[in-house]
């Protein structure tokens, strides 16, 4: 099974993705965490180069195919061989995040980005996909109470962009499932944990 | 004026590209000699990654959207502004290596590459292209003369693809002409120097 995290920064979807892997661990599953960008030792390289905020002079297509090679490397090497290997794989942040971030907040078009989004997977969708949804302003400041990288600079007009984007593709697909992440860490986790039991 | 140089390595294109720069210098020309990959900052990362021999395991994917980001980059802070200023721009490798290397050599679709290649150039195409033709042997054999990078490591069929995409690429396109690599280096210059005298 694979189940990816979706959300801003600040919203809480690496914590839940890290409790998640901590409680199937606990109930003796095979499973792996990871991440995009940076979930391969080239991706480590990709995602240094696109989150430094010396390199705030990417050109916005350069950023895009970056974040593509990233993928692409990583269905390669983690994602697909882990699934192949029977794992349970958790991924922060996957192909939703491409969609939301580059077509929702930089304003590419939504057929660049879905093409980007099939070459660089191979075609390979999650079986379930977690939303954690907070109002933008609320992200913005919990994810600035660390250093802020690049895309955390951005305007509030931007993440509303954002988000507005990852909404509509939870209203249009049957595998994204929105959670509110206003409310407390134990109370989200209840939740993702009575969806998956369903399954 | 853009003009471009293409080739396989061992082919004299660099040598004839870095002739030209010194000759239009040495006329009072305003020129700028850049290459692919790596002809920005953000390139000579993507460069290191793109030919260390240490990442034989980058998926083939990974490797074309590489080489899009660091096009991408290349034509907005390098190839744009210097055409803005007036400049004559000479770039060894553009984007007939994506087709003669990643269609041709790697068989990628062409209907991709031909996308890719358009978003990666924003349209920017070259106004003459120089293509240093050689038997892929021959090619071969000077160009591993010094340390072999990955694309060099490849099988001689790799390479005989690669040559004959390129030479279909020059069968269709008036803008590129094909230079006969097996000439001395002061015959092919003297080519290169009539043909844009010419325009």
């Amino acid at each position: 099974m694979f189940i990816t995290f979706e959300g801003p920064d600040g919203s809480g979807k690496t914590t839940q993705s890290k409790l998640l892997y901590e409680e199937l661990r606990r109930r003796g599953k095979g499973v792996v965490w990871t991440r995009e960008p940076g979930g391969t030792d080239l991706g480590r390289s990709i995602r240094q180069l696109l989150l430094d905020d010396q390199n705030a002079s990417l050109a916005p297509e350069t950023e895009l195919f970056l974040f593509a090679a990233d993928r692409a490397q990583h269905v390669a090497k983690v994602l697909r061989p882990g699934l192949a290997a029977g794992q349970i794989v958790l991924c922060d942040r996957y192909v939703d995040s491409t969609t939301a971030y580059q077509a929702g907040g930089r304003g590419f078009s939504a057929e660049l980005i879905a093409s980007l989004n099939a070459y660089s997977t191979g075609g390979l969708l999650p079986d379930i996909t977690f939303l954690l949804d907070v109002p933008s302003e609320i992200g913005l400041q919990r994810a600035t109470r660390q250093k802020a990288d690049k895309f955390e600079q951005e305007s509030l007009a931007f993440h509303q962009k954002v988000r507005a984007k990852y909404l509509e593709l939870a209203a249009a697909q049957t595998r994204i499932h929105v959670l509110d992440g206003l409310q407390t860490k134990e109370a989200i986790f209840q939740q993702i944990m009575a969806r998956l039991d369903m399954l």
